[in-house]
Order: structure tokens, then sequence, then C-alpha cells
């Protein structure tokens, strides 16, 4: 039987690399259906680890990023007009959580304050959403799961998970994965030799040093990739590296040169 | 015969310990219908205490989630368009108004004015509720009743309740359980046995403690049934206690160290 | 012939007992349906009196709770959509100005400016309601009038009432009422013999001079009337007052404190 | 045939007492259909001369209160939604230009700036107004006048008129009338006799004086109205100056005593 | 075949004194369709210069006069809903882009930032209309011109063109004529003769000094042509000038006195 | 067979001079469908350039200028009503994604950040855009690529792009032509001989000199071939720059001094 859900099944294996116990550990507190954090900083895989469960636990994922323009009615439903008159119409979450299946709020502290306080009673004993606007009570299913991430380093505290809110949740901690395990994802994502995805990781991770002289973020691990791509495809490794890195990462002449100087120091 | 209320009934008993006289108090502010304020900070019971209650007597429940983007409509009710053209249609208060039962606004102080205003003529001898864009005037049902919370520990001064709204309702505060009481909840709650759960408690009092060192909120009696389960799981307690407590309350690493020499003080 | 102003009309006598010649005065003022202002503290009884004067005059009474979220179309009306097409729908003040009535905005400092500028031509000799939205002028009812609320103690000077809004009216000034009356009340409405009334009364009057160091308000005639219905209920008379008085004015420890000291004192 | 402006009429006569020529200067800037401003304090009758003129010229007049809250389809109109889809329904601004009649916007300052721009082309040569969602330019019934009204003594420098609007009109200036003439008005609206009137007028005059020392408006020519209404009804002088002016003023007890000192000294 | 901007023609030739070789310039800027800004102060003519240009040209002329209110639906058009449903209705902007004539921006730095941008792709090689809610871009008629106007002495810098705005076009810049054309312009269109509006425009001239010494703006054009109407209409002289010039101008007693002196010593 | 994006195909080649390799490392990056941000200045060729490459590549453009009124409906797409009640209209990224194109959405620093957190998901791995309101999930057509630009120089750093969006793209530096390249594009562009083109080109570099001494922005290409068409039509040299360069780039009278002295220089 259809289900409204199937468009947010993932249809191959998300390529993922475990760093730790952390598919166990998401699995375990699957199992009683616990909401979940998942914490830390841009582009280290954060929902590329949900969608990998999601595809492990063989469940739908509705992946929302949240942002300060969405409502609350964005995310449970609202009645729309049609033919016969005005038909409720289920939000995303009003989906998983009536169907089944992982709700995903990414960014969840760039939500407004309705959109935080509608999940509260999912992330409790009760597990119902109430639809108010159509008078309904909605039950979780029983495969229904809420994950929100959030990026610690980033927010300031006016933009703070509410503690009423996070101790609702109990949480995993992410990071950048380890240069080997970087340098393999690298070569398996880009299609290119060890030598040079170890080459572009030592970039990535002197640049990450960087962080401490101004540089907002380090090259991240999906710039490395699409470096890799470059030059696998004939572009010069100076040229890729500008494209992928330099230029997307800063607008700053001295900030461009010491990117550089780093290219050119492990790619030369 | 079908009430429109049917799906806020509480289907079984909510698991609720008393600490004091606050279910007698409680039913006799019923008996007379008196409005309720609930104080008491975040995760200490009060949604449970009112759950437990309705059930107890008998009664639907209505739970609001206030926000600073909830509207009065959201509460009171709107013309929506269908086949025959607009229709009135009753929001969440005016259904408990109406057809009889608690409706319970979580977190008041998080309402706008307009939401705060509208309950007005709901606390005082009048008990009526005024549709003013239908041209109606709703005498409350003999069972209904407003039940509200808050955090006082909480809101900045901006976010207080006004005089004029507070002196409307009578009070009850609530605090966290005592050691023994909350043993007892986890576990019940979490399946473990006394010796884990007072050692978990243990932690729980000992991180309140914390509060006055800059940690916004101790350990719930929540994070502590969360623990507990995923231990009886076969998750190592250091790990559960990491992702259920230290991860969920902290982004700051000399504060996460301080909790889990907590946790490793008490589960060594 | 039914009206739709029968919903608004006061079934049984308020009990309201004057404290001098107020009601006089108001009569005197509905004759001519000079516009009036009832200035006074919260929870004084100016609304009450409101609805006495409606009752005792035969007059169907639309009260409307103003806030900075009431829009104009909220007092005047608006088009609605129904199965012919739109239709306008007279709004709560447009029903008081046309079929007969007291229309009453209660805290009317706290409504917008659209809101305040649509009364101005019914508080001058032309007594008209122009309905811009419609095309149309609605002479008022030769029954209607106009009445406002506010407390003059209470609102920042940016939520003061115009002068252009306040020389439009006349004004009574109203107060808690004596001590000899507070308990005459206070005996009335909880069913409580006349002693227990006057040490209630007393309670009240200490808590007020408590104004002068820092509580936000001293104890109501309501609560009076919630703590004396508890102690008739069998609640002990402490706990009656703290549920009724203290936990309702303040969650200061050492207001509190004072507070169940003024109870002990006069309740031992 | 009937016009929509019909219900714009004014009836009978205005009672108005010109103070100079500003009625045959008006008349000459009406002649010529120049667009007027009236300037002067609340009160001082602005609004009965536009209605006293509209009346000697036979013209209808529609009157907008004018508020930050207005916007510019509020005045010109808006497509609304009847059984044959949506049709154009004029504003009432676009009602006295098509028509013919004058259009009074009470307040301009307290307007947005839409509604400030969407007059100027009715104020230069061209005479237009265009109808921007209906692709339509009406251009003005040969009868249509603008008059606005502002008080110069209110307006923060942040409220005031726009140098490009202003210059686009010829301007009259307005203050209170002088004793005697007041004193005769006060006679023939409230019908009371000379003397009474002559006393009341010099309470007014006095309490003006008061404005240097922080009353924010003086005793005004309405108030003086009201309070010889309830004279004459039997209400003691005292009563009926306390209800009609000190109350109404003020909520200054040394402000207060200072009114009543004066009424004491002028009607004892 | 009539045309949507049939309404939007002007039936007779403004009356226009050009000042120097403006109209030239213009009809070259115009036959390659270059976008123009005309800059100037406020009443020097600007308006009825773009009006004389098009009826000089033979085309429609389609003002639209900005404000912070007004939105890119605005001029681009909407989806309104009539009998069959939800139709385009193309706004005037779009109407003039389709089917060729001017748009004139009047005031284009009042506008919001969404209405700044729609043109930009009318203004570079591209002269098309991007209508994103229909999914239709329009390529705009050979006739199609954009002219925009702003006055520079007035615009704080947050009020400012962005320079990515302004260098889209060529600039024109305006001033008001000086005294013999501007008395030519006074006696041609008050229908005075050549003596008294010499005398007029002197006073002009001299109040515009005044603007050094806190006048935000000295008599335009405008108020001398209301203020020969008046006199030929047998109103005094100074009676006009009152009415016209210094009430309409100030509402400071030190400034209204400098400006009747000016007038005194030009036409006692 | 028609497609939806047809109107949003570029029929002729657009005038491009490449200045570097960047046509090819732009064919490089098409090829992976790698989101690409352009870089660069306003007015140096970034618009010009993608709608060269969309032409080279025989793509569609749909080009969205980004401004903060822009809602991710804008984008995304939105329910219409029509006769059969409401329908799914795709919004112009919608368009793009479904059916294969360009999608370049300009200044998009600008947009709110709704709008940039909807294109997240179609810049990683995933490439799906999430239509939340009509619970569907399109996946990238194949053709599909996402392009942005920004000028560098402008924003402030309160309207900077997030990190956490920067490092989704690869990126390419613009910046104005050598004066060799700027000269043969004046001469194209304006039909004017080298030696005029060469000249004016010197103007403008001259220009951009000011840049340091308080001009916004130097005179631009466009500017050049403005000036060069007015002169090429027999305009003065003088009145050409003045028109084009001069009263467009400053209201100051001595910035303006100096770029007429610049031009004088030159143009002689």
């Amino acid at each position: 039987m259809p289900s409204p859900l199937d468009t947010y099944r993932i249809a191959q294996e998300p390529f993922y690399r475990p760093t730790g116990q952390e598919t166990a550990l998401y699995a375990h507190a699957y199992a009683h259906r616990l909401p979940m954090i998942l914490k830390g900083p841009t582009g280290c895989g954060k929902t590329r680890f949900v969608e990998y469960m999601a595809w492990k636990l063989g469940l739908p994922l509705v992946t929302l990023a949240c942002n300060e323009d969405m409502t609350a009615s964005d995310l449970v439903g609202r009645y729309l007009l049609d033919a016969a008159g005005t038909a409720w119409h289920d939000g995303p979450l009003t989906l998983a959580v009536r169907h089944g299946g992982i709700c995903y709020l990414d960014e969840i502290v760039e939500a407004r304050q309705d959109t935080t306080v509608v999940i509260h009673p999912l992330t409790d004993a009760r597990r119902i959403l109430p639809l108010d606007k159509k008078g309904e009570v909605v039950r979780a299913h029983p495969d229904f799961q809420l994950v929100v991430s959030y990026n610690p380093g980033y927010q300031s505290s006016a933009k703070d998970l509410k503690p009423s809110t996070r101790q609702r949740f109990v949480a995993l901690d992410f990071d950048y994965p380890d240069a080997e395990r970087e340098a393999e994802i690298v070569a398996h994502e880009a299609g290119i030799d060890a030598a040079l995805a170890d080459r572009l990781v030592r970039i990535a991770h002197s640049s990450r040093e960087l962080k401490r002289h101004g540089l907002d973020e380090g090259v991240s691990t999906r710039m490395l990739i699409y470096a890799g791509i470059l030059i696998r495809d004939g572009v010069s490794p100076v040229d890729s590296c500008d494209m992928t890195m330099t230029r997307a990462l800063t607008d700053d002449p001295d900030m461009a040169a010491a990117l550089r100087a780093l290219v050119d120091a492990n790619l030369e």
C-alpha cells in the first residue's frame, strides 16, 4: 500500500564511515524512540549520518531545514481550499508522526519559538502531536522518532536551545573525521588515488589551524572532494584548489594568500 | 454521544507520585472551578500532574503550549471556507469551554497579550468567552476549568504575568521530588533496580549544585529515566550518562568534565 | 423580535455594592449618552460596575478586552465569504452602535492606534461610525453609549491615553471598597460569616501596605472571596491563604514570608 | 439618482460660530479646488468647521481619521470576492474623487507613508487618482476637494508632514474661540444661561494656563458643554466639573487639586 | 484597437517651459531607450517634465509614487480570483513593459528593496521583466522606457540609491527656474499680470535664502501660482500669501514672522 | 515538446569577451554540476557571463534577483486557487530543478534566511528540493545546476554568506576587464571607433581611482557604452559624459567637479 512517506525513502545506501560507536548508540536510542540531538560543526557529516541510519533502519526520513521564517503550520499542516471546500493537509512533521519515520529538524536553533514548542509533546511520555487548528490529537506511530541537530560552536547565546527543550533529548557529538578516515572518504567520493587524497587532507588540516587566525571555517571534507573531482578531470591542482577552497572560503586577500601557500606547500 | 473533546481524553492512568497534598488542594479548587496556576521549574512534573488530575476527575484535557507566535484565533477559533461558504470552527479553548474539560495553557508567560486577555472573562464571576468575530458569547460548561503554568525562576521581568492576570488565579507550587521519591519514579519508569536508581538520583542532586556555577539546568528526572533505560539495554553506564545527561545539558568542555566526574564518582 | 445583541444581555442582577453616588452619576451621563471613562486599579470592580449598570438600565453589554493585537476590523466588522460570495459581518462595536447598547472597551490603553481612532466620531456630536470598507456611515442607535476603562497607576507614559482621546469622555474614579463594605462583599460572595470576612479583609489591607515595599499588587477582593470559599470547604486557613494569596501574588521568597506572616497574624 | 456618497451628506446645519474670515477664505480656496490644510490644537473645532463648510457648500463629506494602521487600500479600494468572482470596491477616497465631494483626512500626520503618497497626484495640476491595482486612472470630479488637518503643537519631528507634501496645500490656522464666543457656544450647546457659561469658560481659560505647569491639555469647549449639561440636569456643579474636567484631564493628584481649586474659585 | 494603456495617455499639452537643452537630451536618451534618472528638489517640475515629454513623444505615461509599503506585486501584477478561478492581472509596470510606454517611478529611493531589484533586468541589455509568480519572461515592447526620480538634497544616506542601481541610468539635473522664467510661468498659470508675478517671484527667491536659517523648503512655484489665483480672485495679497505660503510652510512663529515680513516688503 | 522553461532560453549569443580561463573552469564545474558562486564588483559582467555560459551549454537560465522581501514560496512555488480548487504551481527554482537548467540567484546575500536554507539540499550529494507544503521531494534533473553571485566588497558583515552555505559552492572571481578589452567592448557595443573608446576607457580607469577618495563606484563599462552611444548620436562629448557618468554617479558638487575634470582632460 503506498504511503505518503514513500517520497521520503532513501533508495540506496549513503556512503558513511562510522568514526566510533555512534551507529550502535543511535540504534539503542531508536529502540526506545528517544528523541535525539546531533551536535557538531558545519559539514562534519550530521546530515549524512541521519540519512545512513534511516537507510539502515529502513525508515523514511523527513528532513526540514529550520529557519526563522518557518511557521508551525509549515511543520504541522494547514487547511487548503479545493473543489469541495477546505481540506486539511498534513505537514511534513505530521506525516512522519502519523505514518512512522524519522523527522529530522536540521539546525533547530534557527527555528522560531512556535516551531520549537510544537515538538514538546512529541518528546515526553505523551508522544502526541496536537493539531489545534484541526481539533485532533495525533498519537505518534510506533516507528516515529524525532531527531534535531545544531552547531554548538556557532550560535550566539540568543540563539541557544532553551533548557526546557534540550533536556527532552539524548545527544551525540560529531566532529570532522581523523586524517586517515577523511582521506579514505575523499578518495572514494572523488575517485582519486590515496596519495592525492592524503595531500588534500593535509591542506584541510592546516587550514583548520587558520580558524584561530580569523578564518570562519576551515576546508571541509566536501571541498576536498570537489577539488579531487576537478583534478581528476584535468584541471590543474592549483586552479582546482583555488576554485573549490580559497575563493569559496574567503574574500580577504591576506587570508587567500595564506590558503594558497598551504595549497602550494602540499601539492607542488 | 461522541463529543469533540473525546480525542482529548486520557486513556490510562498517568504514573504520578504525589509529593504533598497537591491532589487534594487541586480537587478543592476544581470543585469551585477556580482558575489555577501551576508554578515550578522545567521538568518537575507540572504537565504530568495536570494529566493525572484530568484522568482522576474523568475530564478531557486540552493542552496548549503557549508561544509568542500563537494568536487569539488559534485559541478561540476562526472562520474557514468550505463547500457552503465560510463556517466557524471552534478553537481548542472554545471546545473546552463549550463542552466541558480542563484547558491547560502551558508556559502562559510565552503567550502574546491577546491570548492572555482572551482568558480574563473566563477567570472571574462571568465565566464567559466572547467570540467577537462570531458575535457569540459562550457561557462556560459547568465542568470547564482553566489551568495555566509557568516557571518563576526563568522569566525575565519583561515576560512576567501581569498582576491583573495573576490575581485571577489560585496557585500551587511544584518542585523536583525528594531523593527517595525520585529514585522510586526512576526505577519504575526505566525498569531498573532501586540501587542503580539511587545512584543515578545522586548524580542528579549533585548536578543541581552546579547550577550555582553556571549550568543552566541540573539533570532532570526525565534524563535519569533515559539513562536507566539505556543501561538496562546494555549500554555502558558512562556512555549512557554521557548521551542522556552530559552532552544534552552542556556544550561547555569544562562543565562537561565536571558532569562526567560526577557520573564517575557515583557509577564506578 | 430577536436582536443580534440578545446574546450580550445580562440575565440576572450582578452583585454590586455602591460606594458613593457613582450609580447616580453614571445614570446622568447615560441620560445624555456621554462617553464614559472608568478609572481605577486592577480588580477594584470597574467591570462589575458596568455590568450592574447595564443590567439596571436594561441594556445589552458588549465587552471587549483591548490588546495590541486587536485590529479595527475586530471592532468594526469585515467581509466574509459565504455561499453567495462575500457578505459584510458587523463587528461587536458596530452591533452595539447599530442596535443600541453599551460597548465597554476594557483597558483601552492596551489598544492600537487604529482602534482608538475608530471611536472618535462616536464620541462627539456626530455619534457616527464610518464603515470605510463598506462605504456606510452608521448613525448611532439612541440607546448606544461608549464606556472605556483604564488603570492610571499602571501605564507607562508610552501607553497613556492621548489627550485628544481623553477629552472626549467624562470620567469616574474607582478604588477598592472600604473595609466594612469589602467584608460585606466577601461574606456574601464566599458564604462565610462576618468575623472571618473581617479577618480576611484585614490581611488584604495590610498587604496593600506592602505595595510600597515592592509588591506589585496587594490582595484583591476576589482573592479574599477565593480564600473564604476554600476555608468554608474545609481547607485549613493557612493553606487556603497560601494558595489564593501568597503563591498567586509573588514568586519572591522574602515577600512570600512577609505575606504568610500577615496571614498568621490575622487568622491564628 | 442615488449616489454612493449620499450616506456622507450632512442632514442639518452644524452649529458653528465663525471666528474670522475663515469661511470666506475657505470658499475662495474651494472655488479653485485648492487642497487645504486645517491647522490647530485638539478640540478647537477643525472637524466642526469642515462639516459646516460641507453643509454650506452642499457637498458630501467623507471623513477619515488617519492612523498608522490604515493602508492605502483602505483609502483607495480593493478587490473583494463575490458570487461572480472578484469585483473592485472603491474606497472612501475614491468615492469622493469619482463622485465629487470633500474628502477630509483628519490628523494626516498619523498616516503611513503610502497613504500620504497616494494623495500627491490629487493635489497638483493633474487631479488624478491612479488605481494601480485596477489599472485605472480616475480623473477627479469637478466638485472634489481634498482637506487634511493636523495639530502643529503636538507632533514630534518624526511625525511631521514632509515638505514635499505640505507645499501642495494652502493652509488655515485655527485656535480656541475667545472667551465671549466660547461662552456663547457653551450656553447654546448645553442649554444653560449666559452667566453660568461665563463662569465655566473662566475655568477653562485658567486651566489652559496650567499647560505650562505640566497639564497636557487644558479644558476644552466640549468639556464645558458636558459640564453645563450635567449642571442643568441637577448634578452639583462640583461633581459635574469633577466628572467632565478634572478626572478626565489628569491622573495626577496635585494637578487634580489645582483643577478643583479653579472650579471652586469660579463656581462657588 | 484599444490598449490597456489608453487610460494613461495625456490628453492635452502640459504647460512646460524648457530651461536648457533637457528636452533634446531626453529625446536622445529615449531614442536609445536608455533608463533615465531625473534629479532635483521638491516641486521644481520633474513630474511636469516627464508628462510633457510623454505628451511630446506620444507615449502613455504610467506614474507610480514609490513608498515603503509598495510591494513588487503592486508593480508587476498578481493572481486574482474571478468566476473561472484565478487569473493573472498585469501590474502597472508590466502594462508599460508589455504594451510600450514610459513607466515613471517617482521618488524611487522611498521604495523597498524588492521593488528596486525588480527593475534591474529592465535596465541592462536584457530589457526583460521576469514574472516569477507566473513563470513568464516579458521582453520589453520597443517603445518602453523606464524613468525614475529622486531628490538628492533630501535623502538620508540610509535611503540612497544603491550604486548597483544608479549606474544603470543616465541622469538629468533639475532645479527651480530662474526668476524671469518663473514669473512667466506664474503669470500664465495664475492668470495675473507680469508685475504682480515679478513681485511674487521676488518673495519666493528671498524665502529660499531662509532655508539656510532653518526653513525646510522655500516658497515653490506652485505656491506662487496659488497666491496669484487668490489675489486675482479678490482676496487681499497679505491674506493670500499667508494662506498659500506662510501657514503652509511653517508652524514656527518666528519663521512665520520672517516670511510675513518678506511678503510685506514685496507686496505693500 | 514544449517545456515550461522555454521562456527562459536565450535566443542569441550574448556578447562576451573571456578574460581568462573562466569559461573552461565553469564548464568543468558544470560537467559535475558543482554549485557555483560568482564573486565580483557591481557591473563587472557576472550576469552577462552566466547568460553566455547558459547559451553556450544550450541550457535555459532562470535568473532571480534576491532581495529581503523574497520568500521561500517565491522560489519554490505555492498553491493557487483555480476553477477546480487549489492547484500547486511550481516556482522558478522548482521549474529549473524539475525540468533541468541553470538557476541563477543574483546577489544571494540579499536573500532572507529561508531562501538560503531552501537551496542547501540542492547543493550536496542529495540534489533534492523538498516541497514541504506539497509533501513532495523533487530530485534534481540531470541538467540542473545552481549558480549564485555576490559582491564581496560591498556587504556588511551582517549580510555575509553563512559559512555553512559558502562551503557548498565552488567559486570564480570576476573583475572589470583590462583597458584593452574594455575599449574593445565599448567600441563594439556603442558602435564607435577605437580611438574614442580608448579615451572613454581612460576616464573610467581614472574615475576608479576616485573610489579611494569617497566615490562609491567608479565609471562602469555600461556607462562608457551609454556615453559612446550618445556621442555617436551627435550629443556633445561633455554633455554625453555629464548625463551618463557624472550625474549618474554622484550628487556631491566637489566629486562632480572632479569627474568633469577627468572628462575634460581625456576628451578635449
